[in-house]
């Protein structure tokens, strides 16, 4: 245990590139994600219930620096959403806290067999999950950020540098603080969470092209955030872009079940990725008006097609555009099909592969909905709503990814491990 | 089935330009890919048996096409070991339609569940694994790539664009078409396998920046191929680069063993990227000089350390280069180590993190390698040699990857899949 650490980690070097600065941070933190990757699971548990009791001693010292990015943000007209997505109090700084001891009690992915099998020759291969590396968290407000990703990587053997933005710097740098004060204390690199200790927007820019360097990097914002990490990146990205999630209303679905699981996919937070943005009714299902009233009363925005503008004389008529608006409000797009193809086509055409959904209760055409349709997250007779990590049991998310490759979905420790082959011989040479 | 089909696919339209080709043949190829991903596993099988019947009966237009890529690559001055690359017969023909057969004979990865869980509201997960979608296969001159690589891809339900070198244009272009002509006899969609009509540079540029069109680039060839699809892909790149291989004699080694495996490791085939370009030796192991002469006796140049070198005086004395350096000749690069912890900051150092391997009898220092070593593969008591997709039991391989996301290690069609996950419910809403 070290007795004592210098919280003012990573200062800047006068006249120093953003390139050079990238560079020093990802090799320092390298080097401790190699000490990292040796930690075993209780060390590491440990190492986040220490960090989780050091933020909750520094309560007052978040809190103040939080005061300065509110009063900040204020000054300069940030939005009654955006403050609140910034604001701390004791009570979501425990919640910080609460997640961090969450985080120290999953299962740790690092070493977890995959596979394994014995060719003829008696070699015998095992595949066995490590850590991806040094991974680069570019994001937004949100200070809650700066300690789940933290945790998230730390826990499965990952060292991590943060760029968070500058809304939050002060409660970035206070949080980060108390964590890596916390991880020392109990033993674990203090480079293994580094904090950018820079605004300089030129260092998202070197991190982005630190091949090499840096081995993933996981954008957490809006979409022109995503959109330029993607558009500008020479490291792998694990990116979550737009959730144009639709819901379809099979002819043999359950009224009730329909309309409960519409309101809950649109209307229980219409601010998230999950929700609902087009709803698909077959032209065959009897409950249709019935499900488009409740919505109404809920006061959500209907936009439909002809065929659902006919509906309820409420529903407005939608433009082209609406097919392919994540609203990420109480908005809704309605369109009336003709069969289960014909939702397939609509979903297959304008779907974002996140997460689509079909209400139905005949059993055939869910499994040909499940199969066919072609996202990271396929529901039958349930709410899109559900689409996170903890709601799947995965304790917690570090996005999720809309991409093909690595890793789609919920992405939690798993996603943030790779593997290697263990080969064991016994003098084995090739013919 | 189709009764006939033109072999002359994807002709080349006049004026259009590499941009408006590609996005052509890719937006063909994902409407191939969402058929052939609804094929089930004995219908894509018989596509490719299909295929192998058609490549036979095209052997004399094969051979016929391939004799006009060699007398070109001879009146290009092309080396015997391209000429050799490129040159078909029918031994070589018969290899390449029976490879069609296995990859037939392979389990069909597509609709495995990796996993499932039930929820605490009865929600019902799992993880199924699903094509990728359309994959970019660039490679230079060995046409047997052509129907390899075609084949991996249709097994595990994914379109492929392929785009192949200059020198083999001819043969590839005959494979290709007789590869078609059987896909469509069973049934499979003509444009499941698509090869680029030109030969035009700028293809292999708008392929790399078809983000959302191509899913997946796999670059095969030379450093340089990889290395410039590596540097300018927007497209996700599955990439195989060095391959420095490091074989680590242990103190506690068997001196016959470590000979054995030393020799194969190396001298086996020198010109893959499994083979060692660097013998650790430890200080205290006594068969040192043993392993070296046998090493010397079999024509290979040695270059060692200054210790090395005092094993014997045929060793000449390495540079700093040397080190980092991937031969692929007979030539290998030797150094003395002082214990485990040396042998380990060597590999870290100097590994490209393809396949490591130590050679000892003691239990405790073989796991620590194993655990230690951070490469794709991390071999006791075998030769390096081994790092190959058939000798892994994967059946075939599309290539070795070095990266660290997706997969790791040889790739065969696992890793030329990804997951989606399944949600069955009973009319959940999220509280």
């Amino acid at each position: 245990m070290k007795a004592s650490v210098n919280p003012a980690v990573n200062p800047a070097v006068a006249g120093e590139t953003p390139e050079a600065l990238v560079e020093r941070m990802a090799r320092a933190g390298r080097i401790a994600q190699r000490a990292l990757a040796l930690m075993d699971d209780p060390g590491k548990a440990a190492a986040l219930r220490s960090a989780a009791s050091a933020l909750r001693a520094s309560e007052a010292a978040v809190l103040a620096a939080n005061a300065l990015d509110v009063a900040a943000g204020k000054a300069n007209g940030l939005s009654g959403a955006m403050l609140d997505r910034l604001m701390l109090d004791p009570a979501r700084l425990g919640a910080i806290a609460d997640a961090l001891e969450q985080v120290a009690a999953l299962p740790d992915p690092v070493g977890q067999v995959i596979d394994r099998s014995e060719r003829p020759n008696g070699l015998k291969l095992s595949r066995v999950r490590v850590p991806i590396g040094l991974i680069g968290i570019i994001y937004e407000s949100r200070p809650n950020v700066t300690a789940d990703a933290a945790a998230l990587c730390l826990r499965s053997g990952n060292a991590v540098l943060l760029r968070g933005g500058s809304e939050a710097v002060h409660s970035n740098r206070a949080i980060h603080a108390a964590l890596v004060q916390g991880l020392c204390n109990a033993g674990a690199p203090e480079a293994a969470v580094q904090l950018v200790p820079t605004q300089d927007r030129a260092v998202v820019g070197a991190m982005l092209a630190a091949a090499g360097l840096i081995d993933m990097i996981v954008p957490r914002g809006g979409k022109s955030l995503v959109a330029r990490v993607q558009a500008d990146a020479r490291v792998p990205v694990l990116a979550h872009l737009d959730g144009i999630c639709h819901t379809y209303i099979h002819a043999a679905a359950d009224t009730e079940m329909a309309s409960a699981i519409a309101l809950n996919a649109k209307m229980r937070r219409t601010g998230i990725c999950g929700s609902m943005e087009t709803l698909l009714i077959d032209a065959q299902f009897p409950g249709a008006q019935a499900v488009v009233a409740k919505l109404l009363e809920s006061r959500c925005e209907l936009r439909g097609d002809a065929r659902a503008c006919a509906l309820d004389p409420r529903i407005l008529p939608a433009s082209a555009n609406d097919w392919d608006c994540e609203y990420l409000d109480a908005i809704l797009s309605v369109a009336v099909v003709d069969g289960l193809d014909a939702a397939l086509a609509h979903v297959a055409q304008h779907s974002s592969h996140h997460t689509d959904a079909i209400v139905t209760s005949d059993a055939a055409v869910a499994e040909r909905f499940l199969n066919e349709v072609d996202s990271a997250i396929v529901m039958v007779n349930a709410s899109t709503q559900f689409a996170d990590g903890g709601e799947f049991g995965l304790g917690a998310e570090i996005g999720i990814a809309t991409g093909r490759l690595h890793a789609r979905g919920p992405v939690a420790l798993e996603g943030l491990t790779t593997y290697k082959w263990q080969v064991r011989g016994s003098g084995q040479v090739r013919p």
